[in-house]
């Protein structure tokens, strides 16, 4: 018997299963659950009949490209879209500084790995995203994580933090934000702030890694465009390397998203992908090409907004019927997750095995922070299911809160 | 101004372009070129028609999770038919050995992520996979070339290397091979020889990384199913990890590759995985799945043995009309690339300016090497261009090295 622990490398044998890929293996082997896990976007909202168009003409057009190889930077014309994406949110930017990525999550270990060294730090926020988490272990990063205010992370935290870890010789490299309807939190990081944010990078000489997936969706009743503005619209320096994504506005099925890079960072990014996947799939890249140019892109984001809005509407109004100022949150001014606190005594992940036998599913908040964290805290996605799912898994979720409670109250106090 | 370079980590500082990507580029600013060089597939060779429907059936069908995120592993029926597939290669394998990957180049990257520390030795064949070189190095390894014989990697070097490498007190870790008609030389590991070296892997506690995304595209007149016979059909120890692809049966646009690894190396493949795309297009495993339940793939592979076995011919007779006993080569029996020695004199590398200028582009030898090596020695891939095509582009191949050969005989010597 080979023992195949003695071939790991030191990178894999800390690798471990992300919480929230675990609960989409719970859902695939459970039909009856309904799920708060995954950040789904909704497959009704997807442009069915455009992409079977689209598909059709790719498919029997002339143009053998559509399903060769090329080039690792990624489709030219696409390419040229997304700087008018980026045009569109305010950032000036050149072909040479962007890279097509296998969604965000590739653009993330990308980056991971052209910018850190075993041992280098990262500072993220507290809670932060599980898949960086996951992107910068995989790297031996060393994560500290800083916390977060209404208005997103705390600067005097952040500068506390940086001053400490230097002083204790460690490398601060980058800083890692979602800036815009944050995950897990759905927190905004307010405009002034990010101002000054990047002028702590330059003082700090620190690269901000500007993670924003979410910021097309942003609801109407309490943000605006101009709440989502990207750090990068006021980077003169080259400071930021911008990620997004069409995942959460066409399909993630596609995988399909960019990084914004300053040019030379960006050189390395595609080095590193030549040996991760030579290039991202060639007809998904035409496909989300033809729905930018077609305008099918601009024509869903005022229906997301307003699909999102509702079910987050639908979600909120649940919660508090269903739990009264027992459990708490910051209401989502846009995205997917809604994050609630549950009363002092619970834990989270401990209870997760009843919320399944329930028909419910979430993710602990613990899967969001670094070391110890988030115990009676769940993040609740509120995108993939429908209203009437929504208003039934809340239910399902305050019948697992409540029996729990019971339970823990009379045998642990 | 930054300096970025003091931001780059120690693996990103060592990234290089890809020789054959960068031709790739070359090819792409240049219309009336003639690529001898990346080893595309014959786009006219894809089943167009089938994939329309197919992807007409999907995207009109009912099942959103058709452009949803998906499992990490891949989509449970195409896992099913990738086990078939490896039964039918004479491997017996289990759903929890396999995992899909966004293309063959990610199994490459997972595997020397999930095996290997830097410094650590991964033995090669020499010449060998440029893509691998990539992996391996990205990922910091010591890369350390075998060279190989007409049945492929010579077993008493590659036992000498062992040993000396050993004294040295490197850590030998993994043996690279890809057995049938490799890339660059299009050489077929004798299958005595594959024997020998599993029991080489098992006495010398190493593993056995198996490339093999060419096997089915063996030619009949100069071999059968019986030489392909993967190493892991006779693995009774669980030494190899095995790669294989859809992008030279079906098409490489759609990304979709495979490994079959001990089920304890697949689960951390797994977890890495999760961190570098979260799971391969889930379209894009659909319509491969559908292709192999419908017997598409099964009725492309004879037609495509006789279309690259025709090329193969076509640029054979080529060859040697216009260079006579100039330039040599080992036959290929199969796979897409013919390794040919040019004039002593000659340097490959120089030479691509001239073999631009006279339309006509190839991948150098040296690409394929760790350090120094194949300087006078070219790959020429026939499997993408037509007839008429690799006819002209061995005649302006020919004139490139006439011209080269006079001017540097006329210069320097």
């Amino acid at each position: 018997m080979i023992n195949y622990d003695s071939f790991l490398s030191r990178a894999a044998e800390k690798m471990q299963e992300s919480a929230i890929r675990r609960m989409g293996t719970v859902l695939a082997q459970s039909r009856d659950i309904i799920s708060f896990a995954p950040g789904y976007p909704a497959p009704d909202t997807f442009p069915w009949a455009e992409f079977t168009e689209i598909s059709r003409e790719l498919l029997t057009g002339a143009d053998g490209s559509v399903l060769q190889y090329g080039p690792t930077r990624g489709f030219k014309p696409l390419l040229g879209a997304v700087a008018g994406i980026m045009a569109a949110r305010g950032v000036t930017t050149a072909i040479e500084s962007l890279l097509v990525t296998t969604g965000s999550q590739q653009g993330l270990d990308l980056v991971a790995r052209v910018l850190l060294d075993p041992g280098d730090v990262v500072l993220v926020e507290l809670p932060t995203y599980t898949g960086a988490i996951t992107a910068f272990r995989n790297v031996q990063a060393r994560m500290v994580g800083v916390r977060q205010e209404s208005d997103g992370i705390d600067l005097d935290a952040l500068d506390d933090t940086c001053t400490r870890l230097t002083k204790e010789g460690a490398r601060v490299r980058v800083l890692y934000l979602v800036p815009n309807f944050q995950n897990p939190t759905g927190l905004l990081i307010g405009l002034s702030k990010r101002r000054h944010l990047l002028e702590w990078a330059d003082r700090r000489n620190v690269l901000i890694v500007e993670d924003d997936p979410y910021r097309e969706l942003y609801f109407e009743d309490s943000a605006t465009e101009s709440d989502v503005r990207p750090i990068k619209a006021d980077d003169r320096q080259g400071r930021v390397i911008y990620l997004s994504s069409f995942s959460k506005t066409l399909a993630p099925g596609y995988r399909i998203a960019w990084i914004d890079a300053p040019a030379a960072i960006a050189s390395k990014l595609e080095m590193a992908k030549q040996a991760e996947d030579l290039c991202s799939g060639a007809l998904d890249q035409r496909v989300i090409y033809e729905a930018c140019r077609r305008g099918v892109l601009d024509r869903q984001l005022p229906m997301l907004r307003r699909h999102y809005q509702a079910k987050r509407d639908v979600m909120v109004e649940a919660l508090k019927q269903a739990f009264g100022k027992e459990v708490t949150w910051p209401d989502p001014r846009g995205g997917f997750f809604l994050w609630a606190t549950l009363p002092e005594e619970l834990d989270a992940d401990a209870m997760i095995e009843r919320a399944v036998e329930h028909g419910v599913i979430y993710v602990a908040g613990s899967a969001f922070f670094i070391e110890d964290g988030g115990r009676n805290i769940i993040r609740l996605a509120f995108s993939a299911p429908s209203h009437d799912k929504i208003r039934e898994g809340v239910a399902r979720l305050a019948a697992a809160v409540h029996e729990e409670r019971t339970v823990s109250g009379g045998l642990t106090r």
